[in-house]
């Protein structure tokens, strides 16, 4: 049986993203990431099934929470009041100490073409699944599909905001709130 | 001076779409490609930068001619009446000899992460360019994006709808309207 490392995971992920900011994505190995960690390629490979996927660690748990929150949104929600419910549930588990991380983990991605195909598809399959969970409920497309598409846009503009320094002072529930509010009233002047 | 190779980038298309459906596209070498098309390694990399890319050829076109037709609308037109004449100017272009290439391109890329990634970020990259377009034109965030992202997903559904053979009685731009029109009707039915 495999030894127990504590918290391998996310020393797995912090020494991915302090050699990637340090020497690139390109130059930094697997066998370096583990290393950085105190761990081996070995146990990287039982987190990990690539060295891109380290950086995406996390995206399993933002989808079931998402479907869940929009199954357990009220019979009488609209589609974009399960879809807010839905970000609600998302984002308040994105705690103050995350923040550093994702400052971090922004710049690398966009450095980087192969991360930003992989961010690129992540993104696609997030809004796939809120998709999904809104045609369970009884959203025909193309609703469900741009209800879900809201939803991930708001999301993706405040996760920059919540990254950068300026946006410290607020919550990424709060700013996700604000920036979906923002998409709403959008939709109104677009004709 | 490289000698002149007649239709050599759609014979290339032609010959990696063959194979790629023959024996998948992991199996594929760019020199099989080359050979299938009557040509060098050498000019399949004068046409296009690595293996995947082949099946985006044109994609430079689509964003140029998007933008184009963006900043050629009235000056009164909102930003969905410049997407509607973006996507016209696109979809324009798809002639009919082209729906059997598409019928087979959309499952080869279905069938490969690697490609449904490169597909992903494309379509980003379009959305971006649309946007960019529309902020040119002095629409503000996140209308502009919205706008954008809206005429993105009508052309993908429409090109889906095209390559099947049910869809073959209409035009891509035919379709692609009417896949625009169903979005904005469902725009007002989402709160």
């Amino acid at each position: 049986m495999a030894r127990w490392e504590p918290n391998a995971r996310e020393r797995l992920v912090s020494a991915a993203l302090d050699l990637f900011t340090e020497q690139g994505y390109d130059a930094t190995t697997v066998h370096e990431i583990a290393d950085r960690a105190g761990l081996t390629k070995t146990t990287y490979f039982r987190h990990f099934p690539d060295k891109r996927e380290v950086l995406f660690a996390g995206q399993e748990t933002h989808t079931r929470l998402l479907a869940e929150a929009v199954a357990a949104a009220s019979p009488t929600a609209t589609p974009l009041e399960a879809v807010r419910a839905a970000l609600d549930a998302v984002t308040d588990t994105f705690t103050d100490d995350r923040r550093a991380f994702a400052a971090r983990l922004l710049p690398v991605i966009a450095g980087n073409s192969e991360l930003r195909e992989r961010s690129a598809l992540k993104r696609l399959k997030l809004a796939e699944a809120l998709t999904d969970a809104l045609r369970e409920r009884g959203v025909a497309e193309p609703a469900a599909g741009l209800a879900a598409e809201l939803g991930v846009r708001a999301f993706d503009r405040a996760f920059g905001q919540w990254a950068d320094p300026a946006g410290r002072h607020h919550s990424l529930t709060a700013l996700t709130r604000h920036a979906f509010d923002e998409l709403r009233a959008a939709l109104a002047a677009l004709d």
